[in-house]
């Protein structure tokens, strides 16, 4: 059972899989900082006790949530993935310094992409992260269906 | 390879895995029945046989059909992060009455999110939900994090 | 370590999960190409270099690159639960006949259902390729529901 725990290249697998899921969980966090901050939410029961124009006023989208939810999204999109294929990577038993390089990349790739994203920096900082995220996740898959292929 | 299924943790993650996906992946047939019945459709091929007006009014957002792919998301943004995060907690090997209050906490949480956010529940009950099912995987997260850590 | 990936029944799995994520993850570069040539972005940054009246007409949205994410949105919905319950269906161990058809099956299905989502193709065409892909992972978290069960 703890099998799994005592391999190297797992272990650090899941390190990384732990900080960029951690990553992408605190963005839901941050997106009701923002309805906050912002005043704009989605839902009428969230602004029940206000009068009938304060509601119309807090039910519009703000530029800066919408902005915070894209970038949530482009995570689901991304690191789910990098999960999922990282986890079957790992299991064909790559080298520890080949599997750390992908997982490595992959992990400040991301971190770098969301101070890009809810930061507003000028491209191409954030094209260039997601760049990098997402060809180590092309990389793991290609090495997935090298050493595993049953259709 | 059996070996995994003969864990209990690992047996009860399987089973609150399988049913908070299977809640997941029923707003999809939920969405649908939305759709048809508040008559709000996405796409121009789903209202091909209408007539020209006819198809205007069917491809307008409806309120109740955007307040149920609002908790979908919801699902996906903590649902999937539980899973993943969850599957490496149990292979931690934590101790069965922790890890089985983690997934109860999680399951029950999320269960009670799609009745708050497609019944309308006032607040916070949706909140609170939101919250309970956060703190089990940012638990989980820690675990994981503070018994395997190769960066 | 390496004794999953001996597994016949895990060898596929990983096949065809890294087949699906694959697609699902070549959605962004494909919801790329059609900003570009649609011109039709969403981040103020991304038209940074154009004239104020140019930017206007750039940051609207476009119906083309709407319906790729919506096709990408909606693999999100599918495919992530199909590589979860897979993989908790593939410990199972079931017969790799039984478990070929449910991989080939949804791969199929989700292959062809990017083609007419993405084509436009007449209805039911996407609606069969959706209901495909959905009925192979219920079928998997059923035998995985009945084969392990600890609440």
């Amino acid at each position: 059972m703890a099998q799994l725990m005592e391999d190297q290249v797992f272990m650090a697998f899941t390190t990384h899989a732990a900080i960029v899921i951690l990553k992408m969980i605190l963005m839901g966090p941050m997106t009701a900082y923002f309805r906050f901050t912002r005043g704009s939410f989605a839902n009428e029961e969230d602004v029940a006790r206000k009068s009938a124009e304060e509601k119309k006023k807090l039910l519009r989208a703000h530029p800066d949530v919408e902005r915070v939810r894209r970038c949530h999204r482009n995570d689901l999109e991304n690191i789910v993935p990098f999960v999922m294929v990282g986890l079957l990577y790992a299991l064909t038993g790559p080298e520890l310094s080949a599997a750390l390089l992908h997982f490595r990349v992959f992990t400040a790739s991301r971190l770098f992409h969301t101070v890009a994203y809810v930061g507003k920096l000028p491209q191409p900082s954030r094209a260039l992260s997601y760049l990098g995220g997402m060809l180590a996740t092309l990389s793991m898959a290609y090495n997935v269906l090298s050493s595993v292929l049953i259709l």
